[in-house]
Formats: C-alpha cells, sequence, structure tokens
C-alpha cells in the first residue's frame, strides 16, 4: 500500500469516526457533513442474511478475518476508514448478479470497490458494519483488443496500467493517463468519470466508453457491451452509469476506444512571467497544433523549487527563475522524413513566435526521452513534495479555460490575505481549467494550526471558483467527503433530477447508500 | 423548402393517414407501425386551454392560419405530415417555461420543432389535432463566442451554419457538419445527437457539448450552461437530454466545445479493390495520421457513376475504374514550413505504403481548394443522385468498423438474392463503421414494385446488421419511424430503464408522446 501523505494523518487522528461527538468540526474539507460520525452502531446483519453470499461466491472469496479484510477497509491516505461483515470477490457477473438480487431482496447495503485509489470516500463503507464490500478486482480478463476498430473489450477489475499495455501491444493508445494507474481499476475510472494528464487531447474517461455491462441494483443485467462509434437508439444509457460512483448500477465490463500510439513526442519546460502569459500560449499553441497538442501543464516557481529540493535527481531545466512554468507536450502519429521530427519543428515554430511576442521568457526542449520524462517527473512529483514543506490546504477545482488567470489571481490574494505568508502551489491541467489549488502552510508555522482552518480557506476558495462558473469536483467526485456540498453547487432542480434517477435505478437504496446524494 | 426526393412521394400518397385503414401496410420502414393512420380524429382542445398560450407569445407568434403553419407541419420529403391547432414561436426562455407549465397542467402535448430537417418523423405532430407545435426558431442569438476558451454559447434556433460563421469569424471550427447545415438548428442537433461527416475525428454531436439549458415537462428550467471541461459534481444530466429527441426536456440553450480551425488540408480520392483494402488502409492511414485523419468516406464504383451521369459538373478522378473508393482527407493546425504542406506530404506517405502493399489501384491527390470541392462533391451528391436512378430502399445502420467488409459482403449478397439485378449503393462514414447501406431498383424494374418490398429488405439488412453487433439508426434517431423497432433491438431492461427515465422526467408524457417509447 501508498504511504499516506503526512498531511492527512494528523486529521484521521484528530477525528476518529467512531467516537467523534455531533459538534466535532473535523479539519477537512466536507469531513463535518459526513453522517458516519454521528450514526449510531448497528449490529451486524444475521449470518442467515450474510450466508446465502457466501455461497455464491464460495468461502475463498467472501472474506471476513479482520487481517483479509483489512486492505479493503481503509484508503491509502487513511482519511477514510469502514467496518463491514463481508467482503465479497465474485469472479463472474453471474455471481455480481445473485450477489445484488440478494442484497435487494434482503435491506443489505453494497459498497462496490475497484482498485481503492478514490479520494472522496465513495469506495469505502462506513462504519455501521452493515454494508457489504464488492470487490471487483478478480473480473480481470481483457475479452478482446479490435486493433482494427480501435476498440477493446475489458472487465471491470483490470488495472488500467494492464490496458495500457494491451493496447500497446497492438500499436495501440488508451490514453487515460492517472498517478495511480498501476493499482487503478478501470470499473472505477469508468464509474467515477477518471480525469488525468490526457484530457486535454482524448477527453475524460467518459470520452473513452463505447460501451458498458452493468449489474442493476436488482440483480438484471444490462448488456450493453456495444463497439458502435455511432448508435442512436434511444436514451444512451451507459452516460447515465459513468460517473455515478456505484450508485445506479455496478459496472462489469466495459468496451473502450483505442487511439493510435503516438510515433513521435516533444516536451518542452517553459518560463513565463504570468498565468495570463501561459493562457496566450496555450491558444497560440492550440490554434498551431491543434489535435496535436497532448499536454499543457501549469506549475508556479514554488512549486518548483519544492520538487528540485525534494526529488532525487531534480533540477531546474532553465538556466534564470521565472514566476511560473508550462510543460507542454506535443504528440504525432508520424515519424516524419529524413530523420526530421515533426513534432520538433512545430514546438520550435511555436515557442520561437511566443518568444517574438514576449510571452516566454526561456524555454528548454527536452533532446531524449530521458530527457522528457525527466521534465514530466518535475510535475507529476508536484503532489508529493508538498508534503515536505508541511501542512497543505487542497482544492480540487475547474473553471472555464480562458478563466484561469483571473481565478488564481483572485484565489492567491484571497487565500495570502486569510493567512498572510502561505505559500499558493496552485498546478495542473491548464489546458482543462483544471487547477489542483493547494496551499502550504507558512515557513515555520504550526502545521495542526494552518491545517484547522482547511475548512474555511475551502468554503473561501469554493466561493471564488463558483462566482467563476466553475467545479468544486473536477476530477475526484462526490463521493462521501463533498456530498453535502453537493446541494450547494447543484440547483434545487438538478437535485430533484438526480434524485429521481436514483429512485428510478435503486429504489431500495441497496447500491452505495449516502453517497453523491 | 428542399425538393422531396422523388422515391418518397409515391409512399406518402400510397398511405396518406387520415384514410388509411387497419390493416394497409404502408411501404416503408416502419409506416406500418405508426399509430397515427389508425388514430381515430379527436376533437380539438377547447379554445380555453389554448388560448392562455396565445398569451404567452403574443398573437403574432401564435399561428393559426392554415398557410402561416403549413411548414411546420411537413417534412421536405412529405412523409410526415401532421395537423396542430396552434404553433408557438416563443422569444425567451422564460416563455417556453411558460408554454410547458401551461400544458403539462393541462394535458396538452407539445412537439418541439427546430429546423424541420429530422428523419424519423419526430418534430411533426401526428394527425390527432392535438399536439401544439413549439418551434425554437426565435431563439436565434449567439450568447457568447470565447475564443480562448474554446468555447460558444448559443441558443437552440441558431442555425448550425450561423454557428460555422460565428467560429469561422474568431478562427475557430465547430466541426458537426452535416447536409443540411444552412436549414438545422441547433437544438434540433443536439436533441437527436446528429451525426455527420466530421465524427471520425471529432466525435458526434454528444462529444461536442459542455453545457445545456433545459426546460422540463413541468416548466423547471435547468440551468447547466456550464463550459467547463472537467466537472464531476454528481449525474451529468446534460448527457440524458442529448440524444433523447424532445422527449425529456426543450433544450434552450448550449455551451459548445469549438477546436483549432486547420491551417492545412489535402483530400485524396482513391481507387480500391474490396471494402477490406479500404479497412486495411484506414487502419494504416490512422495508425500514421493520428488525430489528423478527419475523413474517410466509402463509395462503390455504380455510385461514382450515379455522381458522374447526375451531378452538374462531375467527373471521375481516376483513368480507370475501381470497384469501390475513399475519400480520404487530412487536416493539420499547422502550414508547414517554406511553403511545404504538412498534410500532403504525410498523404504521399500513407498512399505510397499503401500502394506498395498492393492496397491501392489508384489514386488522386486535389491539387487545389476547388478540386478538394470536386472531390467532396461526388461523395455529398451521392444521395441526390440516386433518386434519378429509380426507387432505392435505405438503411441508416452502422456496425463496428472492423467488420464493415464482412458487413457488407454478406448484405450485397442478401440483397441481390433477395431482388436479382438491384444495385446496392452502400456509402458513407467507413472511419465510424456507419454505411448508409441504400439500394437501387433494378435497370427498368417497377419503381413501385420495388419500393413495395422496402420493410421486408429493411428486416432483411436490420438482421444482418444485429448479428454484427450493429444499430439499425446509427445517425437519424428513432423518433415515430423506428418506435416500434426500438424494443426489438434493446433487451427488456433497457427498455424498462428508458421507460422509468421518460416517466421520471416526463410524467405526464407532455413532451413528444409516441416518439422514441
Amino acid at each position: 500500500m501508498a504511504q499516506a501523505p503526512n498531511c492527512f494523518k494528523p486529521l484521521a487522528i484528530a477525528c476518529p469516526a467512531s467516537t467523534a461527538p455531533q459538534n466535532v468540526i473535523c479539519v477537512t474539507a466536507g469531513i463535518s457533513a459526513l453522517p458516519v460520525s454521528i450514526m449510531p452502531v448497528q449490529p451486524m446483519p444475521e449470518s442467515s442474511l450474510l450466508s446465502p453470499l457466501v455461497d455464491i461466491v464460495g468461502p475463498r472469496n467472501a472474506l471476513t478475518d479482520p487481517a483479509d479484510m483489512a486492505p479493503y477497509l481503509r484508503e491509502w491516505r487513511d482519511l477514510y476508514q469502514g467496518e463491514t461483515p463481508l467482503v465479497l470477490r465474485p469472479g463472474t457477473r453471474e455471481e455480481v448478479s445473485a450477489i445484488l438480487a440478494h442484497a435487494d431482496r434482503t435491506g443489505l447495503k453494497i459498497v462496490p470497490q475497484g482498485g481503492n485509489t478514490g479520494l472522496v470516500g465513495g469506495q469505502i463503507p462506513n462504519d455501521s458494519a452493515r454494508e457489504i464490500v464488492l470487490s471487483l478486482g478478480r473480473l480481470n480478463r481483457i475479452r478482446e483488443v479490435d486493433a482494427q476498430g480501435y476498440t477493446m473489450t475489458v472487465e471491470a477489475g483490470c488495472t488500467l496500467q494492464a490496458i495500457h499495455d494491451a493496447a500497446d501491444e497492438v500499436e495501440r493508445l488508451f490514453p487515460l493517463t492517472l498517478g495511480s494507474q498501476g493499482s487503478c481499476q478501470i470499473g472505477g475510472n469508468i464509474a467515477t468519470n477518471a480525469g488525468g494528464t490526457a484530457v486535454l487531447a482524448y477527453g475524460n474517461t467518459r470520452d473513452l466508453v463505447l460501451g458498458l455491462e452493468v449489474v442493476l441494483p436488482d440483480g438484471r443485467v444490462v448488456e450493453g457491451l456495444r463497439g458502435l462509434r455511432k448508435d442512436n437508439t434511444g436514451y444512451d444509457l451507459k452516460q447515465l452509469f459513468i460517473g455515478s460512483e456505484g450508485t445506479l448500477g455496478v459496472i462489469t465490463a466495459a468496451v473502450l476506444k483505442l487511439y493510435p500510439r503516438p510515433r513521435a513526442q516533444d516536451v518542452a519546460f517553459v518560463g513565463l512571467a504570468s498565468p495570463g502569459d501561459a493562457l496566450e500560449l496555450f491558444t497560440r499553441a492550440r490554434a498551431r497544433a491543434g489535435a496535436m497538442l497532448t499536454g499543457f501543464e501549469l506549475m508556479p516557481r514554488v512549486g518548483l523549487e519544492f520538487s528540485v529540493r525534494h526529488l532525487t535527481g531534480a533540477r531546474d531545466p532553465l538556466q534564470a527563475p521565472s514566476p511560473w512554468y508550462v510543460l507542454m507536450e506535443l504528440s504525432s502519429g508520424t515519424e516524419g522524413e529524413d530523420g526530421e521530427n515533426p513534432t520538433r519543428t512545430l514546438m520550435e515554430t511555436i515557442l520561437g513566435e511566443a518568444y517574438e511576442a514576449g510571452l516566454v521568457e526561456d524555454a528548454a526542449l527536452a533532446e531524449s526521452v530521458a530527457q522528457a520524462a525527466a521534465f514530466w517527473h518535475l510535475r507529476h512529483g508536484m503532489s508529493e513534495v508538498q508534503r515536505e514543506e508541511g501542512g497543505s490546504i487542497k482544492h480540487d477545482v475547474s473553471v472555464p479555460v480562458a478563466s484561469v488567470p483571473a481565478f488564481l489571481s483572485e484565489a492567491i490574494a484571497a487565500v495570502e490575505k486569510m493567512v498572510p505568508d502561505c505559500r499558493p502551489v496552485p498546478f495542473g491541467h491548464m489546458g482543462d481549467g483544471n487547477i489542483h489549488f493547494n496551499v502550504s502552510q507558512p515557513v515555520g508555522a504550526d502545521k495542526a494550526a494552518f491545517l484547522a482552518r482547511w475548512d474555511e480557506m475551502n468554503e473561501l476558495v469554493h466561493g471564488i471558483v463558483l462566482k467563476f462558473g466553475g467545479s468544486i469536483s473536477a476530477e475526484h467526485g462526490i463521493g462521501r467527503l463533498k456530498r453535502d456540498l453537493l446541494g450547494e453547487v447543484k440547483s434545487p432542480v438538478e437535485m430533484d433530477l438526480m434524485r429521481r434517477i436514483k429512485a428510478a435505478f435503486d429504489p431500495n437504496n441497496t447500491l452505495n447508500p449516502g453517497r453523491v446524494l
């Protein structure tokens, strides 16, 4: 299991769900809203209810030993921990169907779980010890790879990495790219509509799914494993399951879109004066490169300093410091003629024009695959290095792309006013308008005191996000963490429609109760 | 109004809805299934029910004169004709809301209509004279164009052409491309999830929508005009309205995705021996060009012959005949250095390699914009020219891309066996697996007798489509035309979920009753 970031540890310790009194405000976003901490512990379901479930998967795949169950009951940051009488590991869709049918009939509650990498608590049972964990990990076959049709049919428990590898074997690309791809599973990626660093060119997970096989809460199966690019026959049911975080059905398999594997790639590390200049560079790069622009990530100087300080082997690619940096990636399906690299030529054109226009202070182009990886390492390490600098208050937000500079300007000023000398480290997917607006504590300040202002700072930053028409959960979803915030950002009409959908699909509230809605 | 294709005229005449006895089987797909022809004519709604609607939009925008209403009551092929007591032309979202609220309270039925270019009868009232037409054409403002954020906010009644023009003004592309773009409206495009020739590179209309403003059947408004690239806050409600053909809500405005406007483009007209070779060329071209491959359209020799025979100024671009042709388009965001065209170089590489591999018999590259337009004209004229060759039985179908050759081989053999000497003209979006499988009558045969076998041939071809996991409505939707076929291609579980959604969103069945479900 991955090491939990330090910043979360005191939070979990400060507010263990089972002992917190009702008026405790836990020092992280939305924790105060969790029903878990105020829910009276109920007795376990009777064994007569549970034993049919054990019969369905067999005793070997019905875990009850606390040590066996432990990995399914807490996530890597220790922010969520739960209890369950049973972890079920079905091996077939038919077993999933039988489990749900039984639960729906008898009032048992089911929490589906993939690779357990979710960040909003959706996959962890609450501490009532009445929710049963349904782990999809054994449904891990790649059923079919269709290189000519650019599709792949996979079961929910396939890791994202296994899917990448299978696509690579036939010279194809499955573009979804996440830090957790070695352990996260495609079923969870689809259920949460995962984002990542390739959204700019290829879209969110929703855009990468052609068909779904889903088991409904009552055990019926939606056989939707269609690999069609065009199909206008009635309502597109799969869209409802994508991003519903396991509250409407359990995804057991999917048909995914594949893409051509890039044959040439170039990465530049660019120093700029401001996010406004970064936006202008993005606009020009996109107009020039079109779909060949496959990465555009923003980082502040302080973030680069953190990386250089704490990442082994990291160094500043540029001679002189700039206030802001962009990592820009171009990809092409063509290798180019006579050794000429088409992405290199295009990169030089874009950066040359931007330099002439005064938008770029300095830029370094990766001269090798290793150097490109080193540039990406500075970006991918940015989450990790922040915990070496003390407490960090996080926001997973998005605004319209053109509003990123104005949002940053206002949000940075606001948090600096709220906590003088704090160090904002806003970074991320500028091309999607998705900024991880993280704020590190002032140097030498008291970490716990800083983190105690988590909710207050969230409220401040989310208020600015909403003013720009933004989202308070760009990538991670709602789960349990932001469940009580949903009603603040959606209208009563939207909330009503969501509840009607939940009632239509899961009238007995069998699946993931208390998540999302 | 566009000239109706000849082939449809006798159909409408042969079976006027108001006089057909119950046992008449109309000679076109699914017409026999329409409830229209057997529905007893009911009295008009009382004027006391209608007059509040007139008050909402004002008498000038509440049409009751038969001549004024005529254009809203039939579509261009005369396949569907209806009656209504009232055509309403609201000018604001608030008026739409007030109209629906009144209708929902009083039991009136509402048929939303955009540019009236739909091909499945969804936008035409039935002949009960009890359905009120809600025309969205006056909601035609482009509210905002955000070039840096690559978004545009438009009202439902904007024509697709107006949106293209507004994007072009800021050097952006809105890629949805349809034959009817001068008159179709974006609200209808979204409600039907329109396809077209740019799906290969940019996706269906669904993929081009970031946010929607929708009036629900009870008059409440879903304010979802968000322009975010990433937003994981609850169920993605807009996905349900997209493609629901006006049965769940009335779209009044949308935020659309824009793309960089291509700076270089190349078009080739390629002769090949078989659809199998075309598939192999597609596979190679896509692997080479990636997202730069923006068009890949298949045509048979007989289709080209029709075009050369009937399209003014059309000529065969190649010296010798080939059994099949592909129109291939490459686009690039870059103009290229020193006058070198990057798409030309890539096109030559792809075709050169394919020629070496024996996949390509001959190919012509467009040497000018005019020549490229002439190649596209051969493709776009293909629907039109078929009516010059007598009766034509149509199928709007898709199969997985890799199955296109096998599907074509089997379907062609089947229809040729059913009607000896018939002339299959399967053409269209090979890169999406979407083939317009049209079949022209034998030379000199009786047209009416050939068309009388429409349903029989549909059943034959659809059966083969389904065997390949395909769709019987790839682009055009269900509407009234294929309503009774839906239950044959969707499972009882899928039908049940669709009905639950309809009941949750439109419990009084106020919107577009008898369409889709």
